[in-house]
């Protein structure tokens, strides 16, 4: 695989930490022309699931070759695996614990490494930070064109995640809310496809909380200001918004009860 | 006009979305050796008026020919246009909703374009992301030397900005407050030209809450530990600080309560 | 020395104001070419002694020849020098109120030269933005090469950081908290040498608040979920971290109090 020569970063480091810097200082020590790109350093102290999310929905805006650096790592210096994955014209590094798993099971074709090398760490490993000490250190490598089968040793049994994934059940479409965003939009696990096979041509009437929404607008404006909509969002999963407000507050919960909160798509029959 | 291969990002998108991660990504996947930087994703959401306020303070630090990409757009799939301007050698590109007046405004010379050609978005366009889908593409082929003119029609009519100016009123000038910084600092819409027109060579009083200053501090350090001082700050705007603390707890408003808030400035005669 | 081309920048503006995207501009416009690395923005607002701790603890990652500007500036416009310095390797560019003393302290061979050659400032400089007139700028013209002798004169005298040390204090080892991170892990002041050699082979009894803890662990993982533990950290500092949780609420104070509440370190006799 050819590289783009850019690296993208996602963590639950946080900005006002310099451990993000740092990894970057290591990373330009190795490859002096890498480009690195954030994509957010803010994911949930932890959450893996968040983590494959974001993987999952940015990887694909970015060049053929581009190195995927991700570090949410709760359990970094325990026995959890280091790896690399190949797959879809793209690379990815990080631990093994699950939030690589949206690519992983996405892909035929693929290659997971774990990664053994030493070479390719800094030469003293520490027990709490391997995002500097070998997450980085390998993610510049790769960007430069090292292969990953010189890593390690191909592996077939990756850590996998537990997605809750929406069900139907009867005549009710089942799914959570797995994010709030920046403006309060409240993002669900229903995907488009799943949304469309189940209503058909029928109308939604949609259940979250006390609300209920009875159309599939186009987008934030297509309601009037304050009002609750209910859309496809640019990631084609079922979203919820207020036009000029924010869901999370119309709804009524704290950020922390949001999530994992259930919604309901039934049909007009 | 050469471009500088810089292309600045300015949102209200945060930081903990993955989405100016993925404008990047669209940006580089069309011009791999743009240079992108952060002005700030943290504009208040849906704030046309900080947004433009950012855009006018930041433009001219960056070298001729660099594109500004600004996405404060709460109308997003509405009918408003898309645009992109080119004025005082420098290139912006987003929503038609007032972002970029202050640019329109301040110069004779400029050109407008609807942005209508259609080979410069990504294939599908959302109806709730033009961020990544018309305007991060649209700015890495502006980026790269594509011409303006060849996106679109020259409008003569874009969207003004209803920006609150500061007002002689007898022998008071009237203004109030726009932004409160990281600092705490209180950010008026005073321009310096106004208060040195106002006050020729008198004293000013300046009146904000219950609070009174009597003179014009050069700067922060220019009063007593903890005590309240006016300046003009380095964007030419009358700004009140408090030295070594936070002038937005001084005058005891909340946040939200000291947007708009009003100030005076009086002469002592 | 020989440049890499990087400049990291580290202040405590916050990412919310265009603050740090204006420095960009300023720095892009004197050295297109250099590659600009944020370390952390968020710096606690006019905090020296973290600001000092951030650049000791991240400089030496990156290449040799890096510039690093730090802008924590709560005398800007006072009487405080304007300076660069040269050590191990690396250069630093910032006020000169104790920021770099970490740096200057740490190392036999240096230079530290006053700013006054104004050529290498902004034409206009203001009394409250030194981060954009003068420290940017220098820091470009350094990033391109230019000599930091050409800038200035050699002083001898720079500003001293009165940081707080950890003691011996008959069989106590006494320290600080002086940070809490994005997990709320409680950063110390006491270095991994101050532990061993007071400790030799016998084990810690660690006293934080009503917390005792009675070993030493290898990593976060090392210790029950929910469990308190101490660690020698990544940056070679004793640290109190809680498998999946958060210390700085486990020790069941707010954050401002964290900073500077005592630590001591017992031993099994």
């Amino acid at each position: 695989m050819k590289r783009s020569g850019i690296i993208t970063v996602l963590t639950d480091f946080g900005i006002s930490d310099p451990y993000v810097g740092v990894m970057k200082g290591v990373m330009l020590s190795i490859n002096p022309d890498a480009k690195i790109v954030d994509i957010t350093q803010n994911v949930r102290a932890g959450s893996i699931l968040q983590a494959a999310t974001f993987i999952h929905d940015t990887y694909r805006f970015f060049p053929e070759g581009t190195v995927h650096l991700a570090v949410v790592d709760p359990g970094v210096g325990s026995d959890r695996r280091e790896i690399c994955v190949e797959a879809g014209g793209h690379i990815f590094v990080g631990p093994d614990n699950g939030i690589f798993w949206h690519i992983i099971d996405g892909h035929k074709k693929k290659k997971v490494v774990q990664l053994t090398e030493k070479s390719f760490f800094l030469s003293d490993v520490s027990d709490t930070f391997h995002g500097r000490d070998i997450f980085a250190p390998v993610a510049a490598h790769l960007s430069k064109g090292a292969k990953s089968k010189s890593m390690g040793i191909l592996i077939g049994d990756p850590v996998k995640l537990d997605f809750p994934k929406a069900q139907v059940d009867k005549d009710i479409l089942r799914g959570q809310i797995i994010r709030t965003d920046n403006f309060g939009n409240l993002i669900t696990n229903i995907h488009k496809s799943d949304v469309l096979s189940f209503l058909e041509t029928r109308e939604p009437i949609i259940n979250i909380g006390n609300v209920e929404i009875r159309r599939l607008s186009d987008n934030y404006s297509n309601a009037d200001s304050g009002e609750i909509l209910a859309l496809i969002n640019s990631s084609d999963m079922l979203e919820i918004a207020v036009n000029m407000g924010r869901a999370s507050e119309y709804v009524g919960l704290s950020n922390n009860e949001q999530i994992g909160m259930e919604i309901t798509v039934g049909r007009c029959e």
